[in-house]
């Protein structure tokens, strides 16, 4: 990253910080129940990338008042077992949050596991449930990237209405629900293919570019908009972006550094997002 | 509808009959269990247009081989008692199919209404559960309109994938589905604005334009592609389309004419579902 004093980022490390000592002043009302929100994580396998980042979750939800209980599985753990521990957790009246850390391997069904979190305790944002309260704005919890996304939007007062937004990425809990939050602001919203031909002339026209596809460097400095405001939601483990930020920062009103945008962002929904569920299931009327 | 004899019509009405003609078939496969497909239709109040289509949709489930048992409720009736009638009809083992009539009426709560609708007899395809499916490509019904449009689109052979598809219009049950189910067969998929300021820039780079907005005309012919695939969902009682067919037929590759086009494909898909509905419920292996 080599900003130059003339862009404007969207920081999503200082935006992250202040969701979470949000967080954690609403934590702290629950003690007059007797209880902390608690967040239980789920990890099947010893993959040392997926441990570093439920360790990193948990210790947001330590710093924002939360407890979290974690469940270590083999690697050989199945589709039915996982389920089994899933909907033990669901049921649990001692857990407000549950967190499938994702992806599990090849042999697990994740579609199956995520969809025996009750909707309640969703506070990742990846069931169907979710999914669904996303698209139509009913009560529900966002998936934590599109919803970090928002948050960031929000915040730098993009307005979305009459706008042509563009999604790269389709997945389900990030280029999908993200361009369905985008719809429910009244943006004009383009679900745009990967593939670089298709993909050039569509986000050229776009206001709002929300990269979200895992591919380095796709979308360069030439083929954004003068003045858009783009939103790098890639990720790879060498923090580079979905969007070459030294070619494209030239030009955009608006960018999110990697790292730094939106990373910060997703990881802080999830406490935010746990203190909610308990103040939800334990009953207490928030502000 | 003045097509000259160059315009190539997409024509719902036989594709539509070919859909009756396949659920006759299925449905005679019934017979062995000693029962026939059910519909149940529900209606609340005396609105004559609705009335109308709860008969036409009777008479084609009565053509293709399911009963329907009508349920006519008073204009009064509120939410709850909605709700309870829906929910008894999705416990009763003698239904296999509901349809609730809609608008229902500004008193009504339709979204809670319609989630009242046992996923497994949805097969007006208005349920979370229905929108879920036609979004991840999950076991489920799809909604009628959406379903039509996709059976239309697939029975005169256009290619889907890679292409720019524009869907004007984002009702739940009509326009959100319809982006959904293109994006899954690989469309570049736009939301459009039914604005017309953010409208014709937008539909006039669409390869396949899907409105279903429910203005009349909204469309014209300059504002088309030459060579694009135009389908018209939109309906008032005058069966005056959203596009105006005289101009933007003279440009496009297939349109669907209204009447004749989508609307009888909309109506298809309802015995069609109803069929699958009461073989998925009475374990009837289909083929």
């Amino acid at each position: 990253m080599s900003a130059t004093s003339t862009v404007q980022l969207m920081d999503g490390t200082s935006l992250a910080k202040r969701i979470e000592d949000a967080a954690a002043r609403a934590a702290e009302i629950s003690p007059r129940t007797g209880t902390s929100p608690c967040l239980a994580t789920v990890l099947v396998g010893e993959d040392p990338a997926s441990a570093t980042y439920v360790r990193m979750k948990q210790a947001r939800c330590a710093k924002t008042g939360s407890r979290s209980r974690h469940i270590g599985l083999p690697a050989t753990t199945t589709t039915a077992e996982l389920i089994d521990t899933l909907a033990g957790l669901s049921s649990d009246p001692g857990v407000h949050g549950i967190l499938l850390q994702h992806p599990c391997g090849p042999h697990i069904d994740e579609r199956a596991a995520f969809e025996a979190i009750a909707p309640e305790k969703d506070v990742d944002g990846v069931t169907m449930h979710s999914f669904v309260a996303m698209s139509f704005v009913l009560p529900g919890f966002v998936s934590c990237t599109p919803g970090g996304i928002m948050r960031l939007l929000e915040a730098y007062d993009v307005d979305l209405a009459g706008k042509h937004a563009v999604v790269v990425g389709r997945s389900a809990i990030l280029g999908n629900p993200a361009g369905m939050l985008l719809l429910v602001m009244n943006a004009t919203v383009t679900y745009s293919p990967s593939r670089t031909a298709g993909l050039s002339a569509i986000v050229r026209e776009a206001d709002v570019v929300v990269a979200a596809v895992g591919r380095r460097r796709l979308i360069r400095g030439e083929g954004v908009k003068p003045g858009a405001v783009v939103v790098d939601a890639g990720h790879d483990p060498g923090n580079v972006g979905d969007v070459d930020f030294d070619t494209a920062s030239t030009r955009t009103r608006l960018i999110t550094p990697v790292p730094g945008g939106v990373g910060p962002m997703t990881i802080a929904i999830l406490p935010a997002q746990t203190v909610d569920a308990a103040a939800n299931l334990l009953g207490i009327q928030r502000h």
